[in-house]
């Protein structure tokens, strides 16, 4: 699912760096296991000694799909959200079963529903190999050249650590950018099972409206089986169930994969962020929300065609409001200005140090990228990320145009996502019969052209020529109705045709198509690439270099006393379990089931807010003071989706499944005030299962009454 | 009701100018009934003779609370649309009694209702003043002396025209921008009653997603009964109903009172609106719409505080998007770019003509006026019309404030708004007690400063005092919270204050009231009425200047040989019933009841596609193929809402209620392709009397069978 918690687009690819400890929040914190928040934990009394570090780490699971989990009885269950379930839910429903939206219990082992594709990855090694990566790096080697050694040895440490016979992968993870090298080695599960989900309806209770927002009231879970030589494995480690589950101000932890955090961005990125970025974007957001959200109220039928873009770009809006008010918070901001102020005075101390000298002038750098990046922002937009002309059958053309410029080219000097390695991906995505509607097509393709008349000016020459003397909504029409591309079959012989030509080192002659969104695609894409190679030549490049030289001085300056920024690698997040003030009421930190029912009421049992017909015939059987979500004040970010959140005993409380609106800063820099992670509590899942689901079987599992 | 076709907003005041004949289309115009489209009409072989004229004329009628309406029976019977008669429906229900929403029918003349400050007006006189009021003002006047001979001129002629007592209105109308001025005498009727209104949900069936859409659906009709000396009057004039209704390609004839259209603007000017103006008031729509609707899905209280202000929002950004999409059509504006050629010729040929001469530098003075609107309109925006502080609290604040500083200067020095003429429209607005909300002023307020911090950038000092070391959402909370303006009783007694002090010839010291809100007004004060001032000096009063120059030669150029913008007085306009293409496919002139049930159906019968009850439980007894709307080519814009549609025997065959959403750019140009005006049709009127409403008097009424 390429929505919600488990997966926050962010803003900006910038390599992990590192946190410095005199603005620390108290639970602030993405740590590595290896090297937990010990220090910070004394203020609760608690240090957690190896064999509970080593069995919450060896009940941890990552899905490959993109999202956390853990095994929760001896025989491989493992628990997550239904919203990181829900690819797999929908790969293996029929026209007859929709298992995304109806949910799916298997009330005995041979039920359950093998997924497709799905791998379970548990992190059963780590190793300092820091020393052997730099090794293999002459002090003297120029930049490509040490590149080139240090991947090289990667890829071989990697390999010496791998087992495909025996489902051992390995990853050297890069920390710190680049301060250091981590081995991590992982058992790897391929034959996963569907046991439980519950409906859609109550998974995702609220839908967008309550989404990143709290109390709310979401039954985010589902439960998968892994097996090996068909059966269920045997878990020496997995995480017990809570008897009690946890009260206010109880402290838990949460064990999972974050996915990237920004946190090392320089004051003037932000401020580009703050200033341009974000409010660009959510113009952009605002925008097509306003586009789809009001072409699909004309019909049930245009709404089907369009709710599933709409609600990623309400997801993104949410997320980019959430972000930019933090951006906007004066004490957030100083806190960063802050941070750079000490680490620029370690620079200038450092005096003629060479590493430090680069890193002095790499603020500076920075600051003259987000300056070029202000200023191809809106052509960018438009151009090379496809704005101006948004539709799936402009994609296509330009994949097939470019492809037919560059597939004859020796790997290395194609565009990159034309490079070997991403060409199946590539035409995996070009080939998908997904249905593509040509009414919502020419509705987003004439919004597309204005917004791209308006971008460039009407009376520029490519404009003209682009519409042909047409209006935007006459032009779109004219595009969309003329172009073959959405016929696959099509896609798939040009295709061939491409190939054929590339394998005798010619280019295609594309143009004999006359296709007119080739042709288009053609006009605008001299412009487009400039463009591209601008941006990449002044904004990517020389960020990197910078963030690198500022990554090192970090290093020098802190070493591994703080954390590294997020690399969808397990971590140890902590923090009590806590509400907090907003408009100047106190948010209580739990909701109960009860609230449910309230809420749906409240709302005239409609649309997001409508319960599971199973949840209104059997409110009688329920104790509707379970505990049913709450709030923490833990340090996680998207890719946290899934995991376990427990006690000091290691027992599951609860499971995490979101954060809140004002957590969506946390991408940049740490909230301890408002920012909260939420989740469901177990309890809640225990009494759904008994009085909902009627899956005692699976209770007792969890309870360990088995 | 201030929203949809009788009350467009338009965007920019300027003066009403007039046409070009060479590029006029076939259906164009908002003619005179004393300079009629004889020339136009000939092609369908009709010539309206005086009689005809004055009939139509002297059945029209004027709704003061803006809208059209017509007499269509002898007892004086009025009919307009269900949205014009809002307002009054509104005024006369009770919380037993919501007759907005649910309908109203007087099966008897006690039953009636009578309305509250409703006035309708026939103009029953039209003569040509023009050389009197030239005479007062000698041509060697300077412009104030000017104005001032001419205001007190037209003062004179309305006043020895108007007869209170025979409840006779004169008014001198401007037209051709002062190429001509005309006397309108009007007979006023102030006793007003309610006869018939249908639901709200078939009134506007198909909300804000069918809104200026077409095929359309609505019932918006409406019935009144004008009374004098306590008895129904007896109408001399009104129009008949048509026995068999109207057919495709049908000449029809709109007669109703436009409100104001823009057509003399300079390209320069479009240019400014396609390229800035309008993108820009979208974006703050959109962004509007999007924190409007997400806050209102949170919640059914949330959705009914909301849902006036959204739906204004949605209607507005409708209209925005077809003036834009109208703006960005080649077609349309090549057309605009050769009137201006030709205008630009006449003037060069002009030689050493003095006003002809003013005129060709207007040209220049218009497009450098535009450069600074186009540097000023952000800030315009976030701080004199207060986008910044987006909230009743902040406007009520902001009026207290500036009362308290000019309510003591002579009428004449004050800022416009507080004109001793303007005071009572003021003070009524000030002191409603309509209900205003914590909550979502808080919302508004957080979204409005966050708007104003990256306008005004978050960094400027302006913004850095008005937030206050605060993020926007906590210094929203704490500014609404904080303040006391939203009570009514405050602001009476304030207002009190500040009148004292203005009796003694000086300010209110309002400082002292120590009131967040006001003090924060007064803060951005300065920088606001600076910009203001800026604004008027180079921005208005040029280009008042220079369209005054541009009108005189275009009068110089054709006389009144074509129709003057509209000024909301009486226009008869034309053209047939006719379909027309969208997407390349027809869309038919017509729709008919049975289309009414099938999209009720096909979305589900929910939210604005329910149907009232008695609409479902009528369905059998009614014709289904009963045509309900239609469209024709007549040249519309808002004010015409209500107008009668008749055919060339004066019958009535339809009732204008809104226009499509191609029609938007009607603004700017008329354009017959695709531009439409929508009507009720006159038959589905009599079978909704009949078979749904049991209203067999009324029907006989409308039709003569009475």
């Amino acid at each position: 699912m390429r929505s919600r918690f488990s997966v926050l687009a962010v803003a900006t690819a910038v390599l992990g760096l590192i946190m410095t400890p005199d603005t620390i929040e108290a639970d602030e914190g993405m740590w590595l296991f290896n090297n937990p928040p010990r220090a910070q934990l004394k203020k609760y009394g608690f240090d957690p000694t190896d064999k509970w570090l080593d069995h919450v780490r060896l009940s941890s699971v990552r899905f490959n799909s993109g999202g956390s989990g853990s095994f929760v009885s001896p025989d491989g269950l493992v628990m997550t959200n239904h919203h990181v379930a829900a690819g797999d839910l929908d790969k293996v429903s029929t026209p007859e079963k929709n298992y995304l939206r109806d949910g799916f219990y298997a009330k005995t082992p041979d039920q359950e529903i093998k997924c497709k594709g799905l791998e379970l990855n548990v992190l059963i090694g780590i190793k300092d190999v820091t020393a052997d990566v730099e090794k293999a790096v002459p002090a003297d080697a120029a930049g490509a050249e040490a590149f080139k050694l240090r991947t090289a040895k990667i890829a071989e440490i990697e390999k010496g650590a791998a087992d495909p016979a025996k489902k051992i992968r390995a990853d050297v993870v890069t920390l710190y950018a680049g301060g250091m090298y981590h081995l991590y080695t992982f058992k790897k599960y391929e034959d996963i099972r569907i046991v439980f989900a519950p409906e859609k309806q109550v998974a995702f209770f609220g839908g967008d409206p309550d989404n990143f927002e709290y109390p709310r009231y979401d039954l985010d879970v589902a439960f998968f089986r892994v097996y090996e030589d068909g059966k269920p494995i045997k878990c020496e480690h997995y995480l017990k169930w809570s008897p009690a589950g946890a009260k206010e101000d109880e402290l838990v932890f949460v064990s999972g994969h974050p996915g990237r955090t920004n946190r090392a961005n320089t004051v003037d990125e932000l401020k580009y962020l703050r200033d341009t970025g974000y409010p660009y974007l959510l113009n952009r957001l605002n925008r097509l929300e306003v586009l789809l959200g009001s072409w699909g109220a004309r019909s049930e039928t245009n709404m089907q065609r369009a709710e599933e873009e709409l609600f990623g770009i309400q997801n993104s809006r949410k997320a980019r409001i959430g972000g930019l008010a933090g951006l906007m918070d004066p004490k957030l901001m100083g806190r960063k200005v802050r941070d750079e102020e000490r680490l620029k005075e370690f620079i200038s101390a450092g005096g003629s140090d060479a590493a430090l000298a680069a890193a002095g002038k790499a603020f500076a750098a920075i600051a003259q990228a987000e300056k070029v990046r202000a200023d191809l922002i809106k052509d960018m937009t438009v151009l090379e990320n496809g704005g101006g002309f948004n539709s799936h059958s402009f994609s296509i053309a330009r994949t097939l145009l470019r492809a037919a410029e560059e597939l004859h080219k020796p790997g290395g000097a194609r565009l990159r996502e034309f490079a070997d390695a991403r060409l199946p991906s590539l035409k995996f995505q070009l080939f998908s019969d997904e249905p593509i509607y040509e009414d919502l097509e020419t509705l987003k393709l004439a919004d597309g052209l204005q917004f791209l008349a308006v971008t460039l000016g009407p009376d520029s020459d490519l404009v003209k020529k682009v519409l042909a003397g047409k209006s935007p909504r006459e032009r779109a029409y004219e595009l969309i109705s003329g172009t073959k591309v959405r016929d696959p079959k099509v896609r798939e012989h040009v295709w061939k045709a491409i190939e054929a030509a590339a394998k005798e080192g010619k280019p295609f002659e594309i143009a004999a198509l006359n296709d007119p969104m080739i042709e288009v695609a053609a006009l605008v894409d001299p412009a487009s690439r400039a463009l591209r190679k601008r941006f990449e030549n002044e904004v990517d490049e020389p960020k990197r270099q910078a963030y690198s030289a500022l990554a090192k001085a970090k290093f020098a300056m802190d070493g591994d006393k703080v954390y590294p920024d997020a690399t969808f690698t397990l971590r140890l997040a902590f923090g009590p379990i806590k509400g907090y003030k907003e408009d100047g009421k106190d948010v209580p930190a739990f909701t109960t089931i009860e609230g449910l029912y309230k809420r749906s009421a409240d709302q005239g049992n409609k649309g997001p807010f409508e319960l599971p017909k199973r949840w209104v015939e059997r409110k009688d059987k329920i104790d509707l003071k379970t505990p049913f979500n709450f709030v923490c004040t833990a340090d996680i970010i998207g890719g946290n989706s899934g995991s376990p959140v427990v006690n000091k005993d290691a027992e599951v409380v609860g499971l995490i499944f979101d954060g809140n609106i004002q957590s969506l800063v946390l991408d940049f820099i740490y909230d301890q005030d408002t920012a909260r992670a939420v989740s469901v509590d177990s309890r809640a899942i225990v009494e759904a299962l008994r009085k909902v689901y009627d899956a005692p079987a699976l209770a007792d599992e969890l309870t360990g009454q088995k």
